[in-house]
């Protein structure tokens, strides 16, 4: 789209949302909001009628150092819970008006199941603190995974994209990516509730050793691919995938928003289509969304992943669309108008 | 309830939360919603099921002081658009799961429409910056109007209720009550965007000059029937009303707030059963909240009032519910527990 037919529609849906029933500007940022999808659809008003979250699964080699207080094991039992509609993105989702799309980047067990999406590269990255995590072909493999999601995505007429993730260990690998891509450590690598002084010592020393055993790096997907996850890497190209659709994505906490980041390196464009759904309690995600200038919608003090910040953001940005597409006009609705901006 | 049984039950509802499949507190304050929830409801898991949002309507003798750039037949205008589903409100509530409940609680102008509740007090207070907004006997009727919806609303079985205000310059009665309560007319008296500087001078001086006018003031009630108006009263009154019946209310901006202030003045307990729904874009708003121990649920740059705000912090509180009610155990579910707060 040439930025002058951008700046058409954004002065056309300006012009359309303060003909509506309230003073210019009073409903905030869910009209910032729908201003954002009018631009990506190219739409006045814009419209979102169908939404899905794609939750992507992977292992990690490097849970084998001990990183995590859980065991590789859990990211396919959570897996077996989305498709049986028991996790917290199930009820968030059920409730916001997303569908659920259950997705194996990478998950250390066979799936037999049909409600699952099999993207699967191979069972669990190598631990990145002792090898690469993954050779260039399977990275190759994480992307085009990624790019034949969105397509599907787009075909299926899904206006409103959400990422989630699922895979133990992910904040490490999530952590060693942007901070290798130039993220200060201190900024990123964060205690997080409930971990002891010790493990974050730990962690933190892994994580840097594993960075500089991998040096120098020739840019973003060299990184990915000597330190990233399989979820991570299809996020990537999932968002890269999207690019020109006319669809938006929410990203959400930290290991989505690490998957986010590594596709703006590669593609600074891929921001004017995302909405950052919240901002996790986990300290380096608000870095991330701070360099590719995105302001998080809720702030929940949550930090369970799955999508569940994404898909309550992406019910906001519904609400913005759905009050420019189903508010009164002041000449619809016989309501005297006041030419300014004064709150009633 | 005595609170020894409210400790229990912030008891079982916490085991309750840390059995279901996610890490200790990994929802954030979606898990504090649900606790409030259920110690009001004295209930594990408490329920949501039916919402309703009461938008009360009045007019001000004081916009005959030219406090608002919005002229007073503005208000039967929008009570009107509420009844056809047009305004902001209607739209937001029917995404967000609430139904309108159109209130005239003393609109200058008459209805003949079922579909609006009549609580008509008057046709609007009287100017305060010359009489008393009101007698004894009209706060008398706000209040027993406000007492009776609340006590319908319980009958009716909503577990949530909402509270939006509607009235040309009731931004100017509702800061002139509070700052009559002892609040700093700095922080209160706000200038909005739009306003002129001009126009906000005045504002002020009419606000204050009012307050002085009819000082001294024996208490809230006194406040209230001086310069108060007839929605800011049934607000105070419905919200009094639903004490002890175990269903919550969510407050909206700077006019709701205001009635829920002098509620709170009157019987602090009620700060027990409210939500802030949201952080409005008046400044005054997040002095009233943090006087009554209300931290607002979202932050939108709102200031449209309708209760607008009330029902998207609403819906939040119910996706607290819904996933204390809907969520699986890690028993249930047959995933692996880690007794520890450690994120995966």
């Amino acid at each position: 789209m040439s930025s002058n037919s951008n700046n058409e529609i954004q002065e056309k849906m300006q012009n359309h949302l303060d003909n509506l029933t309230k003073p210019v500007g009073s409903l905030g940022k869910l009209e910032e909001y729908a201003m954002k999808m009018a631009r990506i659809q190219n739409k006045v008003p814009p419209i979102i009628e169908k939404k899905a979250v794609y939750v992507i699964a992977g292992d990690h080699g490097i849970n084998t150092s001990g990183v995590s207080m859980f065991p590789s094991e859990v990211t396919p039992q959570m897996v077996m819970n989305f498709v049986s509609g028991g996790a917290g993105i199930n009820v968030l989702a059920n409730h916001c008006g997303f569908e659920v799309k259950a997705v194996d980047a990478g998950v250390a067990a066979d799936f037999d199941n049909p409600g699952i999406i099999d993207c699967k590269v191979a069972k669990g990255t190598k631990n990145f603190h002792e090898e690469e995590a993954m050779s260039d072909s399977e990275l190759e493999k994480c992307l085009e995974n990624g790019k034949r999601l969105a397509k599907s995505a787009v075909a299926d007429g899904y206006q409103l994209t959400a990422l989630g993730d699922m895979g133990i260990s992910n904040t490490s690998s999530a952590a060693a990516m942007v901070v290798a891509a130039g993220l200060e450590a201190d900024s990123i690598i964060d205690k997080g509730t409930g971990i002891s002084d010790e493990l974050l010592e730990k962690k933190r020393r892994i994580i840097l050793e594993s960075i500089l055993k991998h040096a120098p790096y020739s840019g973003p997907m060299d990184i990915m691919r000597k330190l990233g996850g399989f979820e991570l890497c299809t996020m990537a190209g999932f968002i890269l995938g999207l690019k020109g659709r006319g669809v938006a994505c929410m990203i959400d906490g930290f290991p989505v928003t690490s998957g986010a980041y590594m596709a703006w390196l590669i593609d600074p464009s891929v921001s004017d289509y995302l909405f950052a759904g919240h901002k996790s309690k986990v300290k380096g995600h608000k870095v991330m969304l701070d360099a590719m200038g995105l302001e998080p919608i809720v702030d929940f003090n949550m930090r369970l992943g799955e999508g569940t910040g994404a898909v309550i953001g992406g019910f906001m940005v519904e609400l913005g669309v759905r009050i420019s597409r189903e508010m009164a006009s002041f000449a619809s609705a016989g309501v005297t108008n006041v030419d300014n901006e004064e709150a009633y």
